[in-house]
């Protein structure tokens, strides 16, 4: 994958424009923690693991811009960069566990001048960067045993390059598959609202030529019952205690469908995903996102004007319906309490 | 409802333009076969009940358009009329119903001149138009008793007015019940690709302010889980002899949820929608559309480029699922051949 979905350029963060893709493809920069906070709540960048990176650039730069205050009046600025970027999304806890990682780093650093202390951010938000692609490759790997050549692949939303550092976490499975040698092609549901299906998972694979066919997100369960489907990989914002999984709005109908028709659903997972502290999918907030979503795509509105809206941008599956989370150090089968814990 | 979906203007034929619904409300005019099956394809009508109706008129409207021809060249020019007719979508059997009674009217006066028979096919399909008014108002009164006061019922796609000569199916059940007097709330999926929910059923419930709620096609799951929804009621296009049901793509998904959650899933079904030659539901013809409707809406794509594509407008719905169909003659509890028989 050519294609770097966050990029650093010297003294400010670059993010792909995920709103305007397809059609058009430009990249936007961020040189404070409330612009790179703004970028996620607009979806600017979106997908767990990426808003995890982007949110750990954002205090980086924050720190950056900050560095020439005086000691307290730093301190303060970098707090109140921690406070926007953990209120931009509520759902996917990647971001938390970012800016907890970022804390930890400051707070290692917390005696030196400001502009060390930017540096030792700096170095920490690369590091959050590097290390997410080399999660999403040994998922791959280890995901990637799971698939059989010839495997026909439903994934809903986009956990792809786009959603993480690189690579993708769902999309990282099925392009390990394809490199070490097997034939695989991928059935994306398209995921109104935000059309993530449609626009970023059909391009990534095109870019790679991945056999891709796109469907609207109802289409799922006919084609899972004409024997259409072998697997069905998805990514996820958080992975509860007992291994319920959130994830995209419509990511439960897929699960449900899957199950009726024994065909695998497995949860491509990053351990920083996971959180001990939410004990079931009950738990997890769900994030409920502005009508206009609903209504139409952009600013073309074709909804009935006076009509009520629901915009839940997550749901939860439970842990009864998924069948393995791929994760880092390996493929938990049947996911529960008893077989997460040990891994932390 | 003051709106007509389809209405006689002297001597031609009107129907609402339902893809440009509800930006734009526009009468379209046919005066032949070949306009009205034009018209059925590109979906200016849609809606099993609806398109057989528009099928009479445009039987009507042809041996009108050629009364003034020989006996020979109005006998072939009405075959063809039929022909025509016929080809213009697969799925819904009340096509194929609609213009068998329109054959049989025909046969019955084949020894008259063109233009009383041209009398009589108009008769018809004015007859047609009345019943099917009937029908909806006979399967309302049935159907609404078995929704509780206060109820939130889903429904797919739409099964409205719209969809019929007036009152509706699914929504006529709807109307029915809030008729006498309960208090009822609509969740409407907005049916991509052609949104028939958002555009439609949204657009009928607004005009005569029954509550009702947009929603995307995936988050239906995610509503049942939270207790949101009380019942299902969806129309269909055609039931097969063992209580199978073929209706609006994404249906099927509706009904599997609804099973998995314990909420009744019932389908307003005229005996004009129940084909008993069709043993199951794997022998009806699912119509497969254009790629275009799933790359975007209307003019406006959003899909990236060379990403192929499925369209299937249809799946079917297994008996066992159904936990009742609602006709004219009463409520059929677990349709099955045994069952459905009888009625025919």
């Amino acid at each position: 994958m050519k294609v770097q979905t966050l990029r650093w350029a010297n003294d400010h963060l670059e993010m792909i424009d995920q709103r305007v893709l397809p059609a058009e493809f430009r990249y936007m920069s961020y040189n404070s923690a409330e612009s790179v906070a703004q970028g996620i709540r607009d979806m600017v960048v979106r997908g767990a693991p990426a808003i995890g990176v982007a949110a750990a650039y954002g205090v980086a730069l924050e720190a950056q811009r900050q560095r020439n205050q005086t000691r307290d009046a730093f301190q303060q600025a970098l707090s109140i960069a921690f406070d926007v970027l953990a209120k931009s999304r509520p759902t996917a806890v990647n971001l938390f566990w970012a800016l907890q990682h970022m804390r930890s780093a400051w707070e290692s650093v917390q005696a030196e001048t400001p502009d060390s202390i930017a540096q030792a951010l700096l170095s920490k938000a690369h590091a959050i960067y590097q290390e997410d692609i080399a999660i999403n490759r040994a998922m791959g790997a280890h995901g990637e045993k799971l698939l059989k050549d010839g495997a026909r692949v439903l994934t809903h939303c986009n956990a792809g390059a786009l959603a993480t550092a690189g690579h993708g976490t769902a999309l990282g499975v099925i392009r390990s598959a394809v490199e070490a040698g097997k034939k695989i092609s991928v059935i994306a549901d398209e995921t109104r609202p935000f059309l993530q299906g449609a626009r970023l998972t059909a391009w990534e694979m095109v870019q790679e030529n991945i056999p891709c066919t796109l469907i609207t997100d109802n289409m799922a369960g006919h084609l899972m019952s004409h024997g259409d489907i072998d697997a069905v990989i998805v990514g996820t914002d958080r992975v509860a205690a007992n291994g319920d999984v959130a994830n995209k709005i419509g990511t439960y109908m897929v699960a449900v469908l899957a199950q009726r028709h024994k065909i695998p659903f497995y949860v491509a997972c990053p351990l920083s995903t996971i959180d001990m502290s939410v004990a079931c999918g009950r738990d997890i907030p769900i994030e409920e996102r502005h009508a206009d979503e609903v209504k139409g795509f952009r600013d073309h509105h074709w909804a009935a004007a006076g009509v009520a809206i629901r915009n839940p941008a997550f749901d939860v599956t439970p842990a009864e319906l998924v069948t393995a989370l791929i994760t880092e150090k390996g493929v938990i089968h049947a996911p529960n309490k008893g077989n997460l814990q040990p891994l932390f």
